[in-house]
């Protein structure tokens, strides 16, 4: 009586257990339909037409739109919310670094201008309106905005294909800034249509560093025009092409008071750079030799007049503040396409540096860019520099950096440098008329060593080899074919590495951790224990569609009928196969067929097919297709309750 | 007393339970080291190379070098098997299903070759070899094998691109040769190296379902220009060519004659069709009704001389069997790449379509199809068949049916109609000399409508929108443009949707399932519990990398911050944010960055960032990167386990 009593409790027990299967089961089965693609569709063009949609809580309040304009210019113009805490203390901070941050970006906007092969003072004319701009609409504290080296490697390498800016320099200028143009609206654009945001995600990390990298020797190279006083140059930025002009040119002619000049104050900067990192105290030091070398350089020139001796110089500087260019942009030119190309790629690389500086010296400090504000910020900047006579304008590595040693507090430092510009711009350009080029070519090229990363780069093949092979992609394409075929190179190989991960056809054999009801890859917990008589198996990718879903219903079928021996326990018989759907993201109908096929495949040889914890779009899609009811209702939540179902019910059979 | 015993015992089950879950989340930080990707790279080549590497376990015994010799030829050679049991029944069954096929086939192969614009007797040609060396090769025991419309339609408007068939036919001959030669090369390698069988699944079912559709509206439009007479037709295919040409030639001049003949058999072998379908016993009226056809239109022109008043007939049929072609093969031909690509797609095409008639009835008949041996049956055979003046032959739709609803049981039914066809050009050809060749039109139209197929194409409608898009693109694109436009839109539309599901920046909020420990999508089962305390967020995708990682953490960022409000509870806090991993594949370098930013962002909001259940080879990055120390070791294996940990933590620090 008792004993039947017991087993009676027993079989209560286990009627409880089966009844609460099977309701979890039906969970799985009956989860409610999935937004459809049409509704996502509209969804993500809503937020993005309207991303703003959820900020303005004021409008339904008595006196809302006076709130709301409020809260809408906050967002805009991030000035006004520090500049309220502002102080005498921050404002003796920033005066500092803007001062330091003018005599590094002074000398090195005039030559990033000539690299960008424009008269000097563009460069001038860059470092003062978007520094404004980006100090009343930007979120980081730490850029410091102008002219930087990579962006003005891309204009000197792609606008002369379309006008030759020695026969035609102002044609040539005209082109670029409207290049400059439509680089700020697809930046403004990023900005503030978020979904156009992922064309920025197409250049990854590691794409960046190679690229960078590369570019940093190809400037590096176009720096020997300055140096050995190279009459004709190649118009080619790629290593062989510049190699050739070179040694063309050493054969030929070479002056070389330029070169020992360019070196000698290169090693200066160098020296200082090494002082500096020695004693903190003396960051002022590197920072301010570039100045000091221009100084001293010109002194020296003009008291020796070794112009007349073939030390080549600036000459003119025109005198004054930006004109107006409005009137200078060209959207007639027959190259407009190409131009608005240009512009596009600019844009992204521009706001891939900036956004990179920024994020690292927020992260440093503990605060937060605004991803989508900053480019805004950026694009504004641009938009209204092109009508100033402003070349692209971002954030630059090695000014930040300074900016940031500096002690600077707020984007104020910013305003001061361009109020500094602005004095020399007035003042001083005349005494810049005896500086020689070599030493403006001496300090981009001091400037180079910041952009080349080895220790990233062997960082990144360390974790991710595939990540290292679109960066070494990059890196040689800049370097031996165009900045172009870089970009290119990187952006494919970045592609087709995620459809290669997203379609690769492996499977992985699931086991039971012990002590536990957690199944886990045999492979990854070497602890997990098969089970003897259910394969159970997780497809290695997020998509069964038609790239793999053929191959893994092979491997499974391959796997399920091949009888394996195990060394203690002789050969193992597969009575279910179990697959974990928890991986996938989606399915086709390739996908779907195959899972028929692989369930008659199963039949055939007198085993069960279970499928467990399947996605929404999964489960959806199966059950529009009946998979399900083909099934035999053989769906589970988790893998235990399918072993445990399956292998319940082949024994209560037997 | 008793109560402190009762207390130290649940401390000591709370440390237990504590070292419990420190040693899983040990289990999580040190499994051991995926396999490196030269190894991966290594291990697909070893297998690739050495297919059946594992098929030899004879070579080991003594005389197993005969064994492995026997074990490879029933391999390769399928009929070593099955005629071993072969008997009178089956070859009584074969010997019907053969003959029924046989009429079916001579008919279909003329008006295919018609259409392929090769003269008559290659079609039979095409009916000979290719279905006895299948016989030999193939496992399929239903397939039936010759001719068919759609890659006649291939041959027919990508090879007179190179070669004109009017002005040179024999010069077109060759390169139709050449191309069998190549798909036959192309198809033997898909099966031999298994690696390159993934071109093979570059069309999807969705992409073939278009793609035939549209091929079958076209071969329909085609055959206009038998039942008009139209003298100058097109060689474009796509529809608006065509029908421009229909309208010029019917303006002009047509001949009421070819069209009233061939709309009388169409009308005739439709009613056929009708009868058979009503009664299943009479399934050999619709397979003879083209047979039947012929000959009474043959008699009808013979008799009325009506080849005289216009009718056009096909006239000389050369007789005897397939001449041998190996000299006809152009390898030096300037066109050779652009045969080969020919050759590439007619192969993926005919092997699609073949794998597809062949699964569809071995799914039926309960027996399985070997993929690997398939390809390499049709590659011989194709290969052989270029050596004696076949084109490119797979198996058909259409007569697969009629093999099958005529009762074969084997291979067999093709070697019967092989032996037919070979008496018909040794006997029969002579009296296809006043067959009119509005008939043949007729009749291939009659075959298309089973390759149109809307049912399914609703179907792929119903189940998943996207793949419906692969199919219109493909369909609309072999109708406007041309077939390999339609081919090329189906594989882009493809793997643009396999790039934006993998990298689609989706997250999902998870909660406890009630009365389990498991963690599910809130959306998709209403009825799981969110975590007070906890923001438990999964990526809807199999990657985080460059293309998603950032728009990921900016949206975890606003779940996290934006305080959430619940109508029972108010607002609600976030303390910990917990990324279950399960989903993710793959992480890269930028994915890393993110969550790196992702921990910082939080921290500096006071809240705390756990990862669960990171897959194999995104644990091994993140180690790698050490990532894993800088999360604090915060990682856990499963959801479950990071709350209780998280928020225990969190509330012993309160």
């Amino acid at each position: 009586m008792a004993s039947s009593a017991i087993e009676t409790d027993g079989q209560e027990i286990l009627d409880l257990e089966k009844n609460r299967q099977a309701e979890k089961a039906q969970w799985v089965l009956n989860a409610p339909e999935p937004p459809s693609l049409w509704r996502e569709l509209m969804d993500s063009a809503r937020e993005t037409v309207l991303p703003h949609g959820k900020r303005f809580p004021y409008l339904k309040d008595k006196d809302g739109l006076f709130k709301t304009v409020i809260s809408v210019l906050q967002a805009m113009f991030p000035i006004f919310s520090w500049c309220r805490h502002y102080n005498a203390t921050k404002l003796r901070n920033d005066l500092l670094a803007g001062l330091t941050l003018a005599s590094l970006c002074i000398p090195q906007s005039i030559g990033y201008a000539t690299l960008a092969k424009l008269d000097p003072q563009y460069g001038l004319y860059t470092s003062v309106i978007p520094p404004l701009i980006y100090a009343v609409m930007g979120t980081s504290r730490d850029i410091a905005i102008g002219p930087v080296a990579v962006v003005s490697l891309l204009m000197s390498s792609m606008v002369p294909k379309l006008e030759d800016p020695e026969a035609n320099p102002i044609a040539y200028r005209n082109l670029v800034l409207t290049t400059t143009f439509f680089a700020g609206i697809f930046q403004a654009a990023f900005g503030l249509f978020r979904w156009l945001g992922f064309l920025v995600d197409f250049l990854s990390h590691a794409a960046i560093v190679g690229f960078v990298s590369g570019a940093a020797i190809v400037i590096g190279l176009q720096q020997m025009k300055g140096l050995l006083e190279i009459a004709h140059f190649t118009n080619k930025t790629d290593v062989i092409s510049v190699m050739q002009a070179i040694w063309r040119s050493v054969h030929h002619y070479w002056n070389p008071h330029n070169f020992i000049l360019g070196c000698s104050f290169l090693s200066f900067i160098i020296l200082t750079r090494f002082v500096g990192k020695r004693n903190r105290k003396l960051f002022w030091l590197p920072a301010t030799a570039p100045l000091i070398s221009v100084v001293l350089s010109t002194l020296l020139v003009y008291l020796t007049r070794a112009d007349k001796h073939g030390v080549m110089i600036i000459k003119h500087i025109k005198k004054g503040l930006n004109p107006g260019s409005i009137h200078e942009l060209q959207f007639n030119n027959p190259h407009i396409g190409e131009v608005a190309k240009t512009g596009l790629i600019v844009a992204v690389i521009a706001i891939t540096e900036a956004t990179a500086v920024g994020r690292s010296f927020a992260s440093i400090k503990g605060y937060r860019i605004n991803g989508n504000q900053e480019m805004v910020a950026f694009g504004f900047m641009n938009i209204l520099g092109s009508f100033t006579s402003c070349y692209v304008a971002t954030g630059s590595f090695s000014r930040s950096a300074v900016n940031f040693s500096a002690g600077c507090e707020t984007a104020m430092s910013n305003i001061v440098m361009a109020i500094t510009v602005i004095i020399s711009l007035e003042l001083f350009t005349r005494l810049l008329y005896f500086t020689p080029i070599a030493v403006l070519s001496a300090i981009i090229l001091s400037a180079l060593p910041g952009l080349v990363d080895p220790h990233e780069a062997y960082y990144i093949w360390k974790v991710d080899k595939l990540d290292f092979l679109v960066c070494i992609g990059a890196f040689f394409g800049v370097l031996f074919a165009s900045v172009e075929i870089g970009l290119l190179a990187a952006v494919i190989i970045s592609f087709v590495k995620i459809i290669i991960i997203s379609i690769r056809p492996g499977t992985e054999e699931l086991g039971r951790l012990p002590g536990t009801d957690i199944f886990c890859d045999v492979n990854q917990y070497p602890m997990a224990v098969k089970n003897s008589k259910a394969l159970i198996i997780r497809v290695k990718s997020g998509l069964l569609c038609f790239a793999n879903a053929n191959f893994v219903k092979e491997k499974i079928m391959k796997w399920a009928t091949e009888e394996e021996e195990n060394d203690s326990k002789g050969k193992r018989t597969v009575q279910v196969v179990i697959l974990d759907m928890s991986n996938l993201m989606n399915i086709d109908m390739s996908g779907i067929a195959s899972l028929l096929e692989l369930q008659n495949n199963l039949a055939s040889g007198g085993m069960e097919l279970a499928i467990t914890n399947p996605k929404w779009q999964v489960i959806h899609k199966l059950r529009l297709a009946n998979f399900a009811t083909k099934m035999g209702g053989r769906v589970f939540l988790t893998v235990g309750e399918a072993v445990d179902a399956c292998l319940g019910a082949k024994m209560a059979a037997v």
